[in-house]
């Protein structure tokens, strides 16, 4: 009972106090939800109801791993210290079951819908809605010859597209392994990143595609991967046959519909591609076998390829993607920007495939932007922040800043 | 413990023979999640994991509520009888936690992230993505003085919508109580349904929007409603402030804004409301008290205001409504369509106001649609089939057939 012990700690000391003086719903409940709670010290208290369990613990996937409390109403109770600010997922353990915080929203990650508490940023706003146009985001859906199926994407435009009449550039933007379309809206809050930077004046008015990581071959069929490590072998076999259809299903379907559909620019120099974790990886494969579709590169706390980032060894530019990054001047010519970006409090094994990438690109005299989100984890805080730095840099080389036509 | 018996009851005779024999994961379900499946026969098998519990119940909100029975890796299962068509809510509740199944796509219902499964109805695809052109949802986020905030919404626009140029008539299509903006697309599968009708030539390309039904006026603070039992006095008297609220934020911002910022008809002529639940309680207010805006209405398993749903009474058509209904030959020059339906499933109190009305209508003469959906509960296969038999009623009144503007 030594979670039990801590949890009588944190409680004992404030919890109560605290629930008068300063705590408010968190901005991520859901509808009318009181709890999760957040004090202006970024402590977050949670509540959960579970009379007749005998434990329950309170689980932050980067953050607290603590038991509850029960209280003679039946809830169970923990308030956490000081948390980092930004999106934090969690789990609550009732007597060996994973389940979700019914007032939290359901934020789809870890391949399932899971609860996540928001804590403020002090004096930080730029993911907020403000009073500033907004862009809407559009649901499609579209037939993928590579997948035989229908497929649901969503699509950011900028605020001006349906007055404005003119043709934008296209970001196309993945979410991380075990999230989907919906992460960089639901938790990334990009819609209003590009909202808060266009009207700022920083950033080209673009479209941004948010696809669906996850796609299969025609008349692949997925394997059953409960039970399946994370990383083993049988999951990464898994991983690079979707890995190599998500490619097939970008390049051959959804840009061409893209293009098709919306007034977009379509050419290379009018077209980036980002992701993160999981998806910066998947950028990396797709543009540098796509040079001819892509010429600005974003990796947030992912890129490099799977292999690239379990190595712990520096990539071989000579080899690595094609040759691409074999010679600087042929390389500066081709790619407009390579941006890889890591929260500085990522675990180490994640930290480790961006700064080996890093220090060969520096070794080789290879242009790119190496940004660290200060005392952040493997969360959605580091990729807002690495949206809000990369969003701006693109569409704005020499070559393409042409109106569009 | 008669729940286990039965459970053991349902899982001795065909549990793990029929997982071999025919079930196959709902199309509901989670990512690559395997449970819950269904079978041929519409049973359902649920399995969820709690190692450590000692009891674990399987409760359908509209179905079945039992006893699970624990297997020996530390899941619990159980397989159900045969179950209607459709979308059905559970809840999984374990050692008296009310959890999501995390096998389940998250649907916002009961107010929380809720799990639900749908099982097929045999030779019916009305609501299934087919290869017609596609409407795109938009998502808007739109500024309401009313409430003095952002206010989320989805729009479906129809396939032709970017190409066509033209306007279009609107339907302002709401949720029910519990539910969210986003219930008529994720569980009620509205863009499907229109999709698949208008390519059938049977209903008018529409507008269709998805307003979030709760909304508090500037300066309110929504009561803290834990504890607060459906349909008591304070939980009315929330509902009646917040759909005054609504009210004014439909009139006095929605309909500006979407109006303004969509090629709309904006006339009574060509705009229609209709809601399930709540939202068919909703619409009677909205539409009653602005008969200059709509001339379309549809109550889908509520209608008629919230006392009248629960007095038992028939409405009196003189002063009902501001007296909209008391002279039919009025009522017919002004209303298009009025359209109320229920499930022939549904609890009594629920099927009595619907009825009760109905049959007031029918003393008073007034014109009006009755539709009874055969066999189902009040469940979203019901609110389906009311939208799959409304929409093509709309907007092809005599005074309201020429060419969009």
């Amino acid at each position: 009972m030594k979670g039990y012990a801590i949890a009588l700690l944190l409680l004992s000391s404030h919890c109560y106090a605290q629930t008068a003086d300063g705590f408010h719903p968190a901005s991520s409940n859901a509808l009318d939800a009181q709890y999760p709670k957040v004090d202006s010290n970024s402590r977050v208290e949670i509540r959960f109801k579970a009379p007749d369990a005998s434990k329950v613990k309170l689980n932050f996937w980067s953050g607290p791993k603590v038991d509850m409390e029960k209280q003679a109403d039946g809830f169970w109770t923990v308030t956490t210290p000081p948390m980092a600010p930004g999106l934090h997922y969690y789990v609550i353990n009732v007597d060996g079951a994973e389940v979700s915080d019914p007032g939290s929203t359901a934020y789809f990650g870890g391949s399932k819908w899971a609860s996540a508490v928001e804590v403020p940023e002090a004096g930080v706003d730029y993911y907020q809605p403000k009073d500033v146009p907004h862009g809407q985001v559009r649901e499609i859906w579209y037939h993928s010859s590579v997948t035989d199926s229908w497929r649901h994407a969503l699509v950011y435009l900028p605020p001006d597209y349906d007055s404005a009449k003119t043709r934008y550039p296209v970001l196309y933007l993945q979410h991380g392994g075990g999230e989907d379309e919906s992460g960089w809206i639901r938790q990334g809050k990009a819609n209003f990143i590009l909202d808060n930077l266009i009207a700022g004046g920083s950033t080209k008015p673009m479209i941004i595609v948010m696809a669906n990581g996850y796609a299969t071959r025609a008349g692949y069929v997925v394997p059953d991967m409960s039970g399946t490590a994370f990383g083993s072998p049988e999951f990464m076999k898994v991983m690079q046959e979707r890995m190599g259809a998500f490619e097939d299903d970008v390049t051959q379907a959804l840009i061409p519909f893209i293009d098709k559909t919306f007034r977009t620019v379509p050419d290379r120099e009018h077209r980036a591609m980002a992701g993160l974790s999981m998806g910066g990886m998947q950028t990396f494969q797709v543009t540098f076998d796509h040079l001819d579709l892509f010429s600005y590169i974003g990796g947030f706390s992912g890129a490099g390829g799977m292999m690239m980032m379990r190595s712990g060894e520096k990539p071989d530019l000579k080899t690595a993607f094609n040759g691409a990054l074999a010679d600087p001047a042929t390389f500066q010519k081709r790619v407009h920007l390579l941006w890889i970006g890591v929260g500085t409090n990522e675990p180490e094994r994640m930290k480790a495939g961006l700064e080996n990438l890093h220090a060969s690109l520096d070794d080789g005299k290879i242009q790119h932007v190496f940004y660290e989100s200060p005392g952040t984890d493997h969360e959605w805080q580091t990729w807002r922040r690495d949206l809000k730095d990369f969003a701006p840099r693109l569409f704005q080389s020499s070559n393409n800043t042409a109106a569009a036509r």
